[in-house]
C-alpha cells in the first residue's frame, strides 16, 4: 500500500486513549484559551485525522514562510502551504506554555485541540504579502482565500497539537466524515491497490461520472474514493443528504459493486488553485490514494489561475520524490452529439461548442426548479430526480 | 439487500439536515430538561442511527409490557426489549409537551435528543417485576441487567425522539463507530450479498477467527461485518485503540482482501441472554447484514441462562417471519489437537477436554502481562505480540 507522505505510517493527532483524552478535556477547561480561525481550526481537523501526517502541529513563521516560498519546511520537510495558528490577540495567553484552542464554528467555543506553546511572534507585514503571493498568486483582497487568509490576525502560534474532536464535520456528518486512518483503513479491508481519488462539494452528473470512470480506467484502478468536501452550506449549495443521496444513487445504478467508496473530509477551502491542487494531491496520499484526479482549474476561483496551472505545477514546483501519488491530468469532459458519448474535450480538437452538449450551473438550477430533467446525456435521470425533489421542495416553501 | 424490520427503508431519527439540527440544537436549550438513564441514552444513539428501525421513540407502558411478554407492541410491531426512557423524577417537566434529553454519560449533561412527549406514566411494580421477569428470565437484582433496569426511575416517558448526536461513541472511537447507515451503505457499495454479522467487545483469538471462517463458509458469505460493542473502560478491559488494531492485524494477515469490515457501535449491555440475542440479531438486520453468528452463552452472565436458550428462542419466542436475518448457531471452538485445527466443540463428541487446547481468560492475560505468547493454535502471533506489548506496558506504570 502506497505510504503516508514522509513517514511509515500516519500519525493522528486525534487523542485515541479515552483516559487520556479525558485527562486532556479536563485539562484544557483550566488552560488559558484562545478562539482561533475557521481556518486554524480546519488544520485541526486534518491534523487530528492524520490527512497532514507527519505534521505535528502548527508551523513557526519561518517555516511558513520556506513553506510558501519552496513547499519545504526550514529543515526541508515537504509541504505545499502553510500550517498556521493565527490569532489577533494573544493577551489572555501571554507567558503560557499550554494553551486550550477553542472552535470558532461550533456554538459555546468548546476546546478543539490543546497546544503546547513553542513560539508567539508577531508576522510582518512582509512575510504575509510575500506568504499571500505565493501560496495564492495575488495579493488581491478580493480573492476569497487571499481575505480569509489575511483576516486571521497576526500573531502566529506555533507547537504541537494534540486533538479532541472533529469540530462540527463529524457530528454534522455522521454518515460520511472520514479520517485519513479510517480511509486508509478501509481501503485495506478492500484489498485495493491502485486506488484513485476524486475531490468534489456537488452533486455529480454525468461528466464528473464518466471522468471518474476514464481515470479508473487509464490506471487500471481497483477503486475509486469519491471525497467529499464538507462544511456549512453557502446560498445556493445543495444541503450534504441530497448531495449524498444524489452520488449514491449514481454509484449504485452506474458503477460496478466494490469499485466506489463515498466519502467526506472537513477544511476550508482556500481556492488557492495550484497550490490547493498540491495538498489535495498532499492528503489523498496519506489517506491511501494511488492518484488523484486533477480537472481545469482545479481549486480555483474567477480568473486567478490559468486552466492547467494546477496541474503543471507539479512538473514545475513539487520536489521530485516529494510525493508518491501520482496525478491524473484531465480536461472539462462532456457529452459529444457526434461521437454518442462524453468526451475529455481537449481529446475533440475538432469539436465546436454546438458539438456538445453543454449546460451552465445555472441553467441546470433553472431546469430542476422547474422540474425538467436535464437531458440524459447531461444527468442521470435517477440523480436529476433526486435533485429535481430537493428544487421543487425548495420552492414549495 | 435484505429489507431493514419492518420496513422498506432505514428511519434513522439523527437530524441531518444542517438547519434543522441547528434549529433543534438551539431550540433544545430553551425546552424543559431532563438527565435521562444510560440505558435510554443508549437507545437514543441506536434509534438515531437506524438500528431501531422502524420505531420512532420511547414505548409506552403497554408497548412495553407487551413487547416484554410477546415481542409485540400492542399494535403488532415486532421488537425483543422494551425501548424505555425511565427517570426518577419529572417535576422539572410537568405539563411539557415537548423536552430536551440530556446524555448521562458526558459532561456537562448535553443534550442528545428532542422528545414529543405523548405520555408520563407511573409504572407500577407488578408492571416493573413481569417486565423484568419476562427480559431477564430472573429478578435477581444482582444480575447487573436486572439492577441497571429497575436502577433508573420508575416514570416512563414515552414519544417520537430526534437524535441530535452519538453521545460519546463517535466522538470518543471516530474511527470505528459506524450507524446502521453507515454500514448499509458499505455493505452495498461493496455489492456484498450475503454478510455474517459478528458481535464483540474484545481482541479475536484464534476460536474466534475460526468461527467466523466457519460461519462465512457454510452461508456462503461474501463477507463479515465484525460489530464491536464500544463503551466505557471497565477495570481489566483492554483500551478501544488495542483491541482495534489486534483485530485490524488479524484480519490483514488471515482473511482474504474484501472480506471483512471492522465496525462498532454504541450501546449499553443489557446481560439479557436470549432476549439480548434476538435484539443482535434484529439490529444486524437494520445494518444489513442477512446472517448473525450465536454462540455458547451469548449476552448471557453468570449462570442466569442455559448454554443454547440464546439460539433456542430463535425457534420457540421469536414470531414466524418477524426476522429475515438467519442465526448461524455456534458453540465455542478450540483447537483440538487431535484433528490438528481449530473446530466447533459439539462436532467433536469424541473428545476430552484434555484434547483441546483451552486457556481461561485469565490464564491468558497472565501470559501475556508477562511477555509469554499464547500457543500459535491459540492466539496468532502477530496478534498476541499486539497485546503483549500493551499488558507488558501497564506493568511498568
Amino acid at each position: 500500500m502506497i505510504r503516508p507522505v514522509g513517514s511509515d505510517e500516519l500519525k493522528p493527532l486525534f487523542v485515541y486513549d479515552p483516559e487520556e483524552h479525558d485527562a486532556l478535556a479536563h485539562e484544557a477547561e483550566s488552560l488559558p484559551s484562545v478562539v482561533i480561525s475557521s481556518s486554524a481550526a480546519g488544520n485541526a481537523v486534518m491534523l487530528g485525522g492524520g490527512y497532514f501526517t507527519p505534521f505535528e502541529g502548527y508551523m513557526n513563521v519561518a517555516d511558513a514562510v520556506s513553506v510558501a516560498e519552496t513547499m519545504r519546511t526550514t529543515d526541508g520537510r515537504f509541504f505545499p502551504v502553510p500550517i498556521l495558528n493565527l490569532v489577533p490577540d494573544v493577551s489572555a495567553i501571554e507567558g503560557a506554555s499550554r494553551i486550550a484552542l477553542r472552535d470558532p464554528n461550533v456554538e459555546g467555543n468548546p476546546v478543539i485541540a490543546v497546544q503546547d506553546v513553542q513560539a508567539i511572534e508577531e508576522v510582518t507585514d512582509e512575510q504575509m504579502a510575500l506568504m499571500t503571493e505565493k501560496v495564492f498568486r495575488t495579493l488581491d483582497m478580493e480573492h476569497p482565500g487571499v481575505k480569509a487568509f489575511n483576516s486571521q490576525g497576526r500573531f502566529a502560534i506555533s507547537g504541537p497539537i494534540r486533538v479532541l474532536n472533529f469540530s462540527y464535520f463529524q457530528t454534522d456528518f455522521p454518515d460520511t466524515f472520514r479520517t485519513a486512518v479510517e480511509i486508509r483503513n478501509e481501503i485495506k479491508e478492500r484489498g485495493w491497490e491502485k486506488v484513485v481519488a476524486f475531490q468534489t462539494r456537488n452533486p455529480m452528473h454525468r461528466a464528473h461520472e464518466e471522468l471518474c470512470k476514464m481515470a479508473m480506467e487509464a490506471v487500471n484502478a481497483d477503486g475509486l474514493v469519491i471525497h467529499m468536501l464538507l462544511g456549512k452550506l453557502k446560498p445556493g449549495d445543495i444541503p450534504a443528504p441530497v448531495r449524498d443521496a444524489a452520488i449514491r444513487k449514481m454509484v449504485e445504478l452506474y458503477f460496478p459493486p466494490n469499485t466506489v467508496m463515498i466519502t467526506g473530509y472537513g477544511f476550508d477551502m482556500l481556492y488557492a488553485g495550484p497550490r490547493e491542487a498540491v495538498l489535495h494531491a498532499y492528503f489523498r496520499q496519506n489517506m491511501g490514494a494511488t492518484h488523484f484526479i486533477i480537472g481545469r482549474d482545479h481549486a480555483g476561483v474567477g480568473d486567478y489561475y490559468g486552466a492547467f496551472d494546477a496541474q503543471t505545477i507539479f512538473d514545475t514546483e513539487v520536489p521530485p520524490g516529494a510525493l508518491e501519488i501520482e496525478i491524473f491530468r484531465a480536461d472539462h469532459t462532456a457529452y459529444s452529439k457526434k461521437l454518442g458519448k462524453v468526451v475529455m474535450m481537449r481529446d475533440a480538437p475538432d469539436h465546436t461548442k454546438e458539438d456538445f452538449i453543454l449546460l451552465s450551473g445555472t441553467k441546470v438550477r433553472e431546469m430542476l426548479g422547474q422540474g425538467i430533467a436535464p437531458p440524459p446525456e447531461f444527468s442521470r435521470p435517477e440523480v436529476a430526480q433526486i435533485l429535481m425533489d430537493y428544487y421543487q421542495s425548495q420552492q414549495q416553501q
